[in-house]
């Protein structure tokens, strides 16, 4: 039996990329994961959607009720279902870790940006918020498939795995001041970010190197996604990796 | 009469911060035009909001129908009414310029970024998500009261007040990569970012120097929060602003 589109469920096999750019994202880069992809009797395909579905042999549906049963609050016509798969991480290129983010928008936005800064090994310290959902898949508008994103349940269980890696905890309080001209030169680094609102613990400035973006005194911190960009752009910049 | 807290309108000669931090942003900054803070019954003082508003003589209000009346969605138990006021920028300052910005949550972001790096003049090319609505000061976490904000009706408008600025549009074809090691050194500089979804319209090449961030090819672009965060951080820190 075809595994209908229900609404998410953290715990399902499947998920779901909604919207014309996802979709054509996900078919592009992990065509081997995707079982469906359903229109509404609304899309009009002007981003030649339903030919890379031929050239890539992923059954087109019609199917206006799977959109009312999902329930989302975007109104999209386009919507691609898929297994979830697993990744690795590269031992040899950089990294961003999260820990504990909080925030599927949020979530979707880093993704995105490290895409564009060319970082695309992403390891994530649970509790977090779910990669898989919908809404963060459409916040990074399907850039989550190009990057391979890995789940560990402490930052030394991540550590173990990547002993060589040399880390870089960003903190309000972090030792060395991180500007366009201070930003340190490596090949395997790790760059990580704690959660949206409390950031990460005192512990951090134990296992690396901690850095502290230059900013003014008007504000007591950037946001998330945007301290990420900032960080993940010098870094990679500074390296010769965009 | 005092003036009563209704729901916000875009034509109102007020408006309101919501949430301690942005209110006690607001009595630092700037309370010659707070007129009251209103309180709710379940509101609990540990920040010292209460003995700050003793200090800039504002009125304090206890009043739990306000808040429904208003019918914000943050569940808050804060609120300041406050004037709007006329702002100018800075002739010797650097400036950001953003041109038709449509959402109010990524406007308040920008400037919560902007005053995070130093840069507190920002102008506004209208058609514009409005700056005085509570969602954006909101999202700005009470930093758009650091700021000098100031609308124009065209690029050409603002041109006319600051000819000696330099302008950097900031396009997707821009004619000069922007990375940590390529970022101009002016005193003088405005940056300049389009709108969310259209960008820039190729009329700005004409303007100024064009710049590009460094970016893959994975993404077409970045968001707008994080684009200025990258771009508005590289020229701040370049140019020791921050």
């Amino acid at each position: 039996m075809k595994n209908a589109i229900k609404p998410y469920k953290k715990d399902s096999q499947h998920s779901y990329a909604s919207g014309a750019y996802a979709v054509i994202e996900l078919l592009y880069t992990r065509p081997e994961i995707v079982e469906s992809v359903v229109i509404h009797s609304s899309y009009r395909d002007t981003d030649g959607l339903l030919e890379l579905c031929r050239m890539k042999s992923v059954e087109v549906l019609k199917d206006d009720r799977m959109f009312k049963r999902i329930n989302q609050k975007e109104n999209t016509y386009v919507l691609a279902l898929f297994s979830k798969y697993d990744c690795k991480l590269s031992d040899s290129a950089p990294h961003v870790v999260l820990v504990n983010p909080s925030d599927m928008g949020n979530l979707g936005s880093v993704i995105r940006t490290l895409a564009g800064v060319n970082i695309t090994n992403l390891a994530i310290i649970t509790p977090a918020a779910d990669i898989w959902n919908p809404k963060t898949i459409r916040a990074s508008m399907g850039a989550l498939f190009r990057l391979e994103i890995v789940q560990y349940d402490s930052i030394e269980a991540y550590r173990d795995f990547f002993k060589t890696h040399k880390l870089y905890p960003f903190m309000l309080d972090g030792k060395v001041q991180l500007g366009v001209e201070s930003c340190p030169k490596d090949v395997r680094y790790s760059l990580v970010f704690g959660n949206e609102a409390t950031g990460l613990p005192d512990y951090y400035h134990n296992i690396g190197t901690s850095v502290k973006l230059l900013q003014s005194h008007m504000v007591d911190s950037l946001n998330l996604s945007v301290a990420v960009g900032i960080g993940s752009f010098l870094f990679a910049s500074a390296n010769g990796q965009i």
